[in-house]
């Protein structure tokens, strides 16, 4: 929040107490229905209450919709049903389903009935298709008009429409079963002759998305082509609703955040959660990843304890334990987030795995070398014992490189079997690696102990 | 690559072995110039050059817009003079700036020779502003009008200024300083009266970015008020370009990878090299984490060395280092994602910080708790000793406890220092909680069997 903000925020709490309503609405009037939404969310239930009820129908409804669905719930839950119902007819029906999928199914039930036959049939609909599908994050405002009609005719029906501001960037054409076949942009509608016919003015091949498609494949879709709205058609290619960019950010953003958290040994569940909320949604979403992890970390402990007879006799090996696992993590974390990454954002295709895993194992050798070299001398000063310092130094070699490789080569594998290549977290190669660091560490000592001791 | 572009790009190679020019221009006429750009991406040199000569300036423009700078600058300065001007002139001044920018000076001062004096002037000027700000990203094609003018006015100036698809939805109007004082979208000026006067349509609370401010707080800015482009300022409220959508998703894509790449441990140098390219930037990038990492886990070495005569009496003490080491990582790992991504995208503020890091120890004491004892009664059974399963229980549940504390506070603190809270990555906290858990078990380890032993 802005220091603008924080000032308007106290003064709405200041107007409140002192009833100068008139005074608070002229305030309000002046705020981007963006900087209303952050107000709203500093506001306590009562005085949000009464803030809402200072706030045109449009207005409200525009700040609410940027808010958590949570608190747009409890919002128009305690609003009486007539300001409510002011708010839901002027709420874009994409935005008016989520929240309806948030409400209690009676609340949901009512507040539908208060809505127009129209409105609440599209919200019906909209609530059909899975949250993150192109169904999902669509809007069913758009602007269609058939082939035959004129560039004039398009812009009267958009001056009719008068659909909000995201929607109102092309025109659909469509012809009698309501098929997509064109588009027309707002730009070439001004540009074109207002007698033109669309036939001869639109364009044919429209990149559209199918109502089923994955939310992030829309927004990449609509990344690709730089497009302000891609429309979305069912089976019969039939025009049902279009997907606009400001939701597409949103679509990016969380599913950056997704990839992010799963990096991390997150849960996704833990997306929805209120940084400052209860914790035990978040115990929930962590411990089955740590407990798991504690007990995989449990088979490196098993090694350990295989060559408890060899460190009896040479105690300076557990000195380096740490060093070994923490190395062999860091570098399999590295390659991993290179590739998963690369994955995810389709930098990386499927032609190019064989190459990319390849170049990070030779990335290993390169830097398993260097800091293998260096850490064996380091090691061999420290303990005034050359073999030591061979044993740490080939241990670090050997471990780093099959580190990177084992971080490129998971996401791969995992992508393979169709899982989501983002849950091979960095904890997770980590606490492979532990294992693998441990063989390797313990069994080269064995080996050069075995021949000098 | 779609099936379907592979079986263009297959035919597109065949044309041209053929010399079939006319039916492979007619092919690629088609596309889309971002699918072009795909195209492109996949031919060789020559090829590419052929296919070039083929498209029209707009598109060849748009398409070699889409692709990597090093290839842009690769396929411009290979064209003849008179093909790279035709693609030049029809390149927006962002893109070109940025092209520029990648040349060798001796080609981008004989490029820009060959550009008209307007475009040259304007290419020199967004030269001038660091890439990563509002200057160096926004594009100098926007439509501006007075505030005595009408709509009718407006509507005829987009007419005629023709500009690109992504720059088309505003009108800006400035005084006769060129300050920018209100705004107007595409949708308003159809809905307006042709005679109304634009005074008294415009809006005049303008959200507007400056010249100088980063490119991450320009694309919050157009995501928070669901934007298509943003007017930027210089000092004196002069307006100096836009910043659009499709540039605004590239930044934000940008910036999620380089925190993606810094939480992984990974320099955000590598964002700019290729999964397949040479090895030597990738090592350069990584090495300097690895090895430092390494020296820094050196110390948690030194804890242990401090701790071998107690684990030469209880060699058991061994196995349970690494589960300890990686547990505490993980712990961390998950608090710190959780925090440096609510710091990023600005969920989490300043003044929540306190509570967080409170909530996360609370998270941290519930989980340590639950996994300490579990994993104390797996030790206990394992090593047949209620003594190290009590160690091993009560040094997970500290230590989990420490480990989400540090993980939620670590990156605050950086943020604090003025640093961006991303370069506290994963294996950076993991190492640091290496050294904290030896101490902790070893120091437990040390109490509990001078007592019994």
């Amino acid at each position: 929040m802005n220091q603008e903000l924080i000032g308007i925020l106290d003064q709405t709490i200041v107007m409140l107490q002192q009833h100068r309503e008139d005074e608070l609405r002229t305030l309000l009037d002046e705020l981007h229905p963006a900087d209303l939404a952050e107000l709203l969310e500093e506001l306590e239930d009562e005085q949000r209450a009464a803030v809402v009820q200072l706030m045109s129908g449009p207005t409200a409804a525009e700040a609410i919709a940027e808010l958590e669905l949570e608190e747009q719930a409890a919002i128009v839950t305690a609003l009486p049903p007539e300001k409510a119902k002011a708010i839901l007819d002027e709420m874009s029906a994409d935005d008016a389903a989520d929240l309806f999928a948030e409400l209690e199914p009676e609340d949901a039930g009512s507040l539908l009935q208060l809505m127009t036959q129209e409105d609440a049939t599209d919200v019906r609909e909209l609530m059909t298709f899975p949250e993150d599908t192109a169904g999902g994050i669509m809007t069913t405002e758009f602007v269609a008009i058939g082939a035959q009609r004129t560039a004039a005719d398009a812009i009267d029906e958009l001056r009719r429409a008068a659909p909000s501001a995201e929607t109102a960037y092309y025109v659909y054409v469509v012809d009698e079963q309501g098929r997509l076949v064109g588009v027309l942009s707002l730009r070439e509608l001004i540009v074109a002759q207002p007698d033109a016919e669309i036939r001869s003015i639109m364009r044919t091949n429209v990149v559209s998305v199918h109502v089923n498609d994955d939310q992030e494949e829309v927004a990449r879709t609509v990344q690709k082509y730089n497009l302000l709205a891609v429309p979305v058609v069912d089976d019969q290619d039939v025009l049902r609703g279009i997907v606009t960019v400001d939701d597409v950010i949103d679509v990016l953003e969380e599913e950056a955040t997704e990839d992010i958290f799963r990096a991390g040994g997150v849960s996704d569940a833990e997306q929805q959660l209120d940084l400052e909320g209860p914790i035990w949604p978040a115990i929930r979403a962590r411990l089955p990843w740590l407990l798991g992890l504690l007990f995989l970390s449990l088979v490196s402990g098993k090694v350990i304890e295989g060559f408890t007879p060899l460190m009896d006799r040479v105690t300076a090996l557990a000195i380096f334990i740490t060093t070994m696992a923490g190395g062999a993590g860091n570098a399999a974390t590295q390659a991993l987030t290179v590739v998963v990454r690369g994955l995810a954002t389709g930098e990386m295709e499927r032609d190019q795995v064989g190459r990319v895993v390849w170049r990070e194992a030779r990335i290993g050798i390169v830097i398993g070398a260097i800091c293998g070299l260096v850490l064996g001398v380091t090691a061999m000063v420290w303990n005034h014992s050359p073999w030591i310092g061979l044993i740490v130094g080939l241990s670090i070699a050997i471990n780093l490189m099959l580190a990177k490789a084992a971080g490129s080569l998971v996401p791969v594998i995992i992508q393979r079997l169709g899982l989501d290549p983002a849950v091979a977290s960095g904890p997770f190669i980590a606490t492979i690696t532990d294992t693998t660091s441990m063989l390797v560490y313990f069994s080269i000592a064995a080996l050069i102990l075995g021949a000098v001791l």
